[in-house]
């Protein structure tokens, strides 16, 4: 397939991907778009101009919206039907490259564009599905000889976050103020957080409204999720350690979660699924899983200091989740709880076995004792005020590329 | 004040009240209401009809909608001054109490009334504010010499829960289906949760939406609350024992949880304020408040088997509560977390010091040691199928009594 918009060869929005976001064009205007290349483009005027026409189920100009929810909710038959359309015009020699009008009209230059949430997301979800993460938090932080808990290769552990503050790629954060105790301290303090880390992950987003106590099969999750974005779940781990026993992680996340703004359709991650590491003991019936249900997407982690430069400091891949996509939306919703149009659920830190795939400075520093040193000389245990992290996602395969762009948000000094 | 509308004086309705909720009103029209007694008031048509005239801030038909979200949104200056205008219009010798054709258009009975939820929950976070309740639970499950965690004193310890499955009393649920790990075996199972209990709490709902980085400080926090509901935490202790380590309870509760439809506001609940329990150690500054934050609010737990009686089998109050809904929103807040319009803070099991004020089954029978005696000659370790929980709220001081009538739930049998 090859477009008449050009792109390099390392462009992760390439004619294979297609994918969905919502955009403030010339600051003036919001509508869904999609992107090839360094092009984004305008889904709203190219319905409006008749390209989107004759796709059943598609019967008014849902692109019109601050959120892709509506367009999503139409289901895979409907966003499939639309993503192989956008691809078909964005070939050589088709209706859309001879039409200069609507090129003029339809297509935005990067700079051109602001990109916003691409959803509302009425419930998030955060799961905890690496199971080199689980092994290193459990050996920093219970006991190295019985790092995972006995739970833990029964069920796709996970607990609900704050869906309020999740924001979009981009977006300044406040380091977090909130209670610590020191180790060598009797009684808390009050402070800024002293150990703010981010967590490398990925999340997706769920493409329909099911009813209470109605359950989704591992069979089925996957035709409910739309597509998948780069998520950093910022954490506070001396907030966490002190507020997380007994009931979870609270204030040491909810200050804020930043989400990438192109969601790749599972469509066009098809080429790259891989295979699950093999779960040992044998999972309960109900999370049993045939086929290939992992993605291999290469994820990269920098850091970079205020004016400096970027510090490549992990490189971890999503194919070694131990649980999938589909195991977690199947016991998310075991128990009958329902899903609704939006709702993001992100994996857990995707950590790898070596060192530099950790996908939190947590583990790549092991608890600040290894601090990472960067170029400019400067060394980090935790992230330091106006550092900004950016995380990178893509997949490559025969040629093939098609991948998320970035993750990235700075760490502003806590509000006096 | 005395008012046209007749009522006993066990109403929790007096004219002192004036709650807020949503009614669908001969099954075909959805309007925010009050309630008098037994009668419920059409609010929008009560607008339409010129009742609600010169209130500032109040500038069009915000109870012709769904939830009460556009109206709570206006602030408590709108809020308490359209509560106060309708109790003044339900006095004797009011305009309104001449108006013939208003009266027959506005006022419905009850049985021609169904609620709905009262506002769109964007985000739920459950507290575990009793120190009763959590003295039972951590000797139960950890060490009874020490119950309390190190961490409880300090922060009102709480979780995110899951705003998509909350739904308004009457609803019915069917029993989870989950992981349990029975103590006699070597495996987790799977099946219908066995263990199936309410949690007795109340929760409150906020007036705004704040801009991320920001808190809200204790002194303040009243400000944003617009009222309070009873809440019946549903919990299913099998899955919750197994699941609920390191991330907290996730798929034990979120199955559903259940409000009571007329949301109470603070300024009806005036009366009752109270003081609380000594805070012993001393909270940290952001912590520390004045006056009396806390409300006398008697709470009563009832079990009504299939065709049977109702059964009282829990006596608790508001009062017990060692942390504050004013520390809660100023704790959830100092990290810079938003919140929003409609959001839901649940207080988490309101237990108090005598056997029969415990909160949940759980803690009733502790852990099904001490079965409760039903009327009817049977017992409960725990909640059967086809047996209804009722929780009524009501405060009661110097003959005048404000409150929140019941939230009910039947539990039907799992799913095949």
């Amino acid at each position: 397939m090859k477009s008449f918009v050009n792109y390099t060869e390392e462009s992760d929005f390439s004619i294979h991907n297609v994918p969905f976001g919502v955009a403030v064009f010339n600051q003036e205007y919001i509508a869904c778009a999609t992107r090839i290349g360094d092009m984004v483009l305008d889904l709203a005027t190219l319905y409006d101009y008749g390209f989107l026409e004759n796709i059943d189920g598609l019967n008014e100009n849902v692109f019109e919206a601050y959120t892709l929810n509506e367009f999503i909710e139409l289901g895979k038959p409907v966003t499939n039907a639309v993503r192989e359309k956008i691809q078909q015009l964005l070939l050589e020699g088709s209706l859309l490259s001879k039409d200069e009008k609507s090129i003029e009209d339809c297509f935005f230059d990067l700079d051109q564009v602001k990109m916003m949430m691409p959803v509302h997301v009425p419930n998030y979800t955060d799961f905890y599905s690496s199971i080199e993460h689980a092994t290193n938090v459990g050996s920093m932080f219970r006991d190295p000889a019985n790092a995972l808990l006995p739970n833990w290769k029964h069920i796709p552990v996970g607990y609900h976050g704050r869906a309020s503050s999740i924001v979009i790629s981009g977006t300044d954060l406040h380091r977090p103020k909130g209670q610590t105790k020191p180790a060598d301290m009797d009684k808390p303090i009050f402070g800024p957080s002293k150990q703010l880390d981010f967590e490398l992950e990925m999340g997706f987003i769920i493409n329909q409204n099911t009813e209470m106590g109605t359950s989704i099969s591992v069979g089925d999750a996957e035709d409910s999720i739309f597509g998948m974005v780069l998520f950093n779940d910022w954490s506070a781990r001396d907030i966490q350690a002190w507020e997380y026993v007994p009931l979870g992680p609270f204030l040491a996340k909810n200050f804020g979660s930043t989400v990438s703004p192109w969601v790749v359709t599972l469509e066009a991650l098809a080429p790259f699924r891989a295979s699950s590491p093999k779960q040992d003991p044998e999972v309960l019936d109900y999370l049993k899983f045939e086929g290939n249900k992992n993605f291999d997407i290469n994820l990269e982690v920098f850091l970079q200091p205020e004016n400096g430069e970027e510090n490549l400091i992990a490189q971890s891949n999503f194919k070694y989740m131990y649980w999938n996509m589909a195991q977690q939306l199947a016991h998310h919703t075991i128990n009958g709880c329902n899903v609704e149009v939006g709702d993001l659920y992100a994996s857990g830190t995707i950590s790898g076995k070596e060192k530099d795939s950790y996908g939190s400075m947590l583990e790549l520093t092991w608890r600040g004792t290894n601090p990472i040193q960067l170029k400019d000389g400067s060394e980090r245990k935790f992230i330091d005020d106006n550092d900004t992290i950016i995380m990178r996602g893509f997949a490559e395969k025969d040629g093939l590329r098609v991948g998320f762009g970035e993750v990235s948000g700075k760490i502003l000094a806590a509000k006096p």
